[in-house]
């Protein structure tokens, strides 16, 4: 295995006690932590989740689905809504696994119904207010019309409601994710009362990495789904979900080039590595955080250091200061991403301090 | 070969139409024309180029030239500075092939330079306005410098400047990019006069999609080097490079949802698969038009609706009216991308209207 440059470095260490700590936050909050593997899509990342109790999983496409089944995972919910031309993998899927679907609306599961044939279980998907996908948790009408349509399938499995409240990603602050948590909460709360004398082991799954990585609360909630908290980010940093020092995953990459009269570094480490995925710091565009590379792992970020422009290849840093003088071309810098589910699927691998490789998805099987 | 939704549709006589048009343009002017081979980063869509004459190409990694030269292309320039970690590689590769490499200062040449043992070409990138990385074209003594440096290695052999003229991506009119491109050639041609005594044979390399697209004027430059011609894409339809119907690449995925009350679309079409990308359109951000699918080719794109959001395997169309009220879950759009190279980069994979594949530089080999 060639290590070109850059190449994502995993801190392995750091991973394991994200996966424990949402794994006993679960167990204390008697929810079931189906973790999200669409952040890694690796399945040497996987059997770190497995030595930590987690045999129950989610993903995001059908070809993750069968990557993950083939890994040996054998409980796996697809939490992005079905499409009709997948129904016949569904059905081939279905018959080695437990394996839950998921539909957002009449229109979507009328779609697919018919052509489903095997056992699976399915979700309704509910928006609480994220606004993207799935039915208002309020619309009992449509909601009821799913689950007859659903109930009238003698292989299909109504399991329960599920929601990604994905709007906790504007959030900026703590106290904005408790917010639009406790209202999640509540919605949820309300459904579950409503179906639950019919159904009574229905499911309700939640779940975003900001809301469960900063509320310790989840009433009503049978199972959570976060992702992202495996590896962490800047983005989850700044919405409140972590501190820097637990991001697990860093772009390691040379400097091309110092321009020390300009205060900035050119390196190699651009969009195609790092994904043109942004958030703003004191007003200012940030692509990543810039660390020193340390050989096993990385330092604290730089401060009045920031990756402030992408083109394919290139990164600009830009930093006030001298701290950053001393670099010189083939220096090596430790980059924090923005969104480390982005990165990781720009970059299709990963190694850890020994060198290890932990493969992603490939591409041409999606 | 298993062909997933979404999936990346290459309409093969648009693109060689798009690259007949720029060897036209550059046989006009008697300039060469070195198309950059990042945008597609494919062998197959390279083979395109052959049959119009192409024999010399850019490329912007060493794996990305490695790979270009198993495919037998055997004169390659490296537009991207060589970092010191590389210059293995290079004395490598430069032992079958003809080989350019590119420094943008004096202390990135000198961390190279005692490692490199090979005879190589070597280009000195200049900067005529973008900002981001070569020497200022009016430095004289760092170019002299640097000039110096290369003629005092016996197997370095000095080719000339070359520069990228990337705020030519800032442009949002015709009119901006034929005046920075003005501009330009008015920097190089000064630096041609400076040197072409010494070297009589000094090579002013050029170009970007913008420039070339739009002007038919290259005094004084020897080769042109743009890329994204092959697909062109939506950024280059704002800056005004080309018509939305020489766009040659689109991202064909399935509807997920309508929600006609909303006016929104939610599709299978992520951020992994077209890229964060983005312009603005009318104050509104734009991650891609949006046509009708009609097998082998795509309609033009639909007035009023675009991409106007998207999360990692979510995208979601707005429109005005009730143009897109028809849809069903499952029916097929075809998106055109803002970025077609970064489109590219995250699929991995392009198919053709016959189901033929284009495979991509693998993300494990850079």
């Amino acid at each position: 295995m060639i290590k070109n440059l850059p190449y994502l470095l995993l801190d392995i260490p750091k991973c394991e006690q994200n996966i424990a700590f949402m794994a006993l936050k679960a167990a204390n909050a008697k929810v079931l932590l189906r973790p999200h593997f669409k952040t890694h899509q690796s399945k040497a990342v996987g059997e770190l989740f497995r030595k930590h109790g987690i045999t129950q999983i989610t993903v995001s496409s059908v070809p993750m689905a069968e990557y993950f089944a083939d890994a040996g995972w054998n409980d796996i919910t697809i939490a992005f809504p079905l499409v009709p031309q997948m129904a016949q993998r569904i059905n081939s899927l279905a018959k080695s696994i437990a394996l839950n679907v998921t539909f957002s609306s009449p229109q979507n599961l009328m779609a697919s119904i018919d052509s489903i044939d095997e056992r699976v279980g399915v979700f309704i998907e509910v928006d609480v207010g994220h606004g993207r996908s799935g039915v208002p948790a309020d619309n009992t009408r449509e909601l009821a019309l799913m689950v007859n349509l659903i109930g009238s399938k003698s292989n299909l499995v109504f399991k329960g409601f599920l929601t990604h409240a994905g709007h906790s990603y504007s959030a900026r602050d703590r106290e904005e994710v408790e917010k639009l948590h406790t209202s999640s909460l509540s919605q949820l709360a309300k459904l579950r009362s409503f179906w639950i004398d019919q159904y009574p082991n229905i499911v309700i799954s939640y779940g975003d990495t900001p809301t469960c990585s900063i509320s310790d609360e989840f009433w009503g909630v049978s199972e959570i789904r976060p992702g992202n908290f495996v590896f962490y980010d800047v983005m989850q940093n700044q919405i409140g979900s972590c501190n820097l020092s637990q991001v697990a995953l860093a772009l390691i990459c040379p400097v091309v080039d110092v321009l020390a009269g300009k205060q900035k570094v050119i390196l190699h480490a651009g969009a195609v590595h790092l994904s043109k995925e942004r958030v703003d710091i004191d007003g200012i565009g940030c692509y990543g955080l810039v660390s020193r590379f340390e050989g096993s792992t990385w330092s604290e970020p730089i401060a009045n250091a920031m990756v402030t422009s992408l083109s394919q290849e290139h990164g600009v840093v830009t930093y006030s200061g001298n701290v950053l003088d001393d670099l010189k071309p083939g220096d090596l810098l430790a980059l924090l991403p923005v969104h480390s589910c982005l990165a990781v699927d720009c970059m299709g691998q990963m190694f850890d301090s020994q060198g290890n490789v932990y493969d992603v998805l490939p591409k041409s099987i999606r």
